[in-house]
């Protein structure tokens, strides 16, 4: 069987998977970078960008993880797309540019399905209105036998573990009290039982943890 | 000048730091034990319990670093004395026998203050109704030049961090989803610009993160 996989999903302190306010100009609202930073300084994101160099620590070890054995993604719209301050709809093709770093099918999450985008070097985006478990059904699908990953954002991440959909979790921890955003947890008390837990601080600063289900 | 320290204080990965409806027979609330695992198994905890054995590895090393260069201790109530289900105020001598492991002057601050309580091995309980600053600076001159910790209960630590009054905070992220109980990190956005920040990973699966003051 397949299995379900969240990579590379950064936590605040508090709890928050991305800031309040996000525009075009700010994909993860107040929050900024700071989220993100030891995943940018690493040497698979340099590399998505076609850029030599990045760390090769305990920070790319993980990060490295996350394409392999991927053959779709779901993700939802408010990754796809900015929630305001965007072009009309019809001319915005995600933040990637049009060679994204999926290379795989991608089901966007949405209550307003248009037509597919087929995009350079294999990701197409599919925009498909469905609940968490019949996305899985369509992705698995589009996957031919192998695993799905949920890309995000963190609501999307939240629905997909309350409907105990997703077989292993990483999540970094990153030690920064961000106030106000996004909320990863909520609904999701006593989510540890279901899973054997692993963490590791790297000396970026940052902590992995992973849930793997037992 | 002497520093104000925080130790060995336990937050979940929503940033809960003790659980919903404490009483006398769960002093923790909901959340049981699994916040503090880590420490009862630890040498120092042993220790002050009089047993022998106990880990003595990453988590010890933080662990016993508690009591060393502390003058006096600041608490709040609800570290002091259950909410509710405890006897007679006159007779509530707190949680640890008459030989409590402070071994220094105890401020609690309550809003109804009573004559103070000495204890067998050099602790004596007062209680105030104080600011967390007016608290800081009886507990400074009780601690005739030596440091002075915040002990806690999770409210009582956020005030003296909102306050800008914690020199170091040595927090522990026990990786379970508490889903309610009391909040830590409540209007302490940016916590983090005035520390430096380190985070160390445990075999028994707790990360400890140290804030100090730059």
């Amino acid at each position: 069987m397949s299995r379900v996989r969240v990579h590379n999903f950064s936590v605040s302190l508090d709890g928050f998977g991305t800031g309040e306010g996000q525009s075009l100009e700010a994909p993860f609202g107040h929050a900024g970078h700071r989220l993100n930073e030891w995943f940018f300084a690493t040497r698979t994101f340099q590399q998505m960008l076609g850029e030599p160099g990045g760390s090769t620590g305990v920070d790319d070890s993980f990060a490295s993880k996350w394409g392999s054995g991927i053959g779709a993604e779901i993700m939802g719209r408010n990754k796809f797309e900015p929630v305001s301050g965007r072009p009309g709809e019809t001319e915005w093709r995600g933040w990637w540019g049009e060679d994204p770093p999926f290379h795989t099918p991608v089901f966007v999450l949405t209550h307003q399905p248009r037509p597919s985008i087929e995009m350079a070097g294999g990701t197409t985006f599919h925009f498909i209105a469905a609940s968490p478990a019949e996305a899985l059904e369509r992705a698995r699908e589009a996957a031919g036998g192998l695993d799905v990953r949920i890309g995000g954002g963190p609501s999307t991440i939240r629905q997909f573990l309350a409907a105990g959909l997703i077989d292993h979790l990483h999540l970094v921890i990153v030690p920064i009290v961000l106030g106000r955003g996004e909320r990863v947890w909520d609904g999701l008390e006593g989510l540890e039982q279901d899973f054997a837990v692993e963490a590791v601080s790297s000396p970026s600063g940052v902590t992995h943890v992973s849930f793997t289900r037992e």
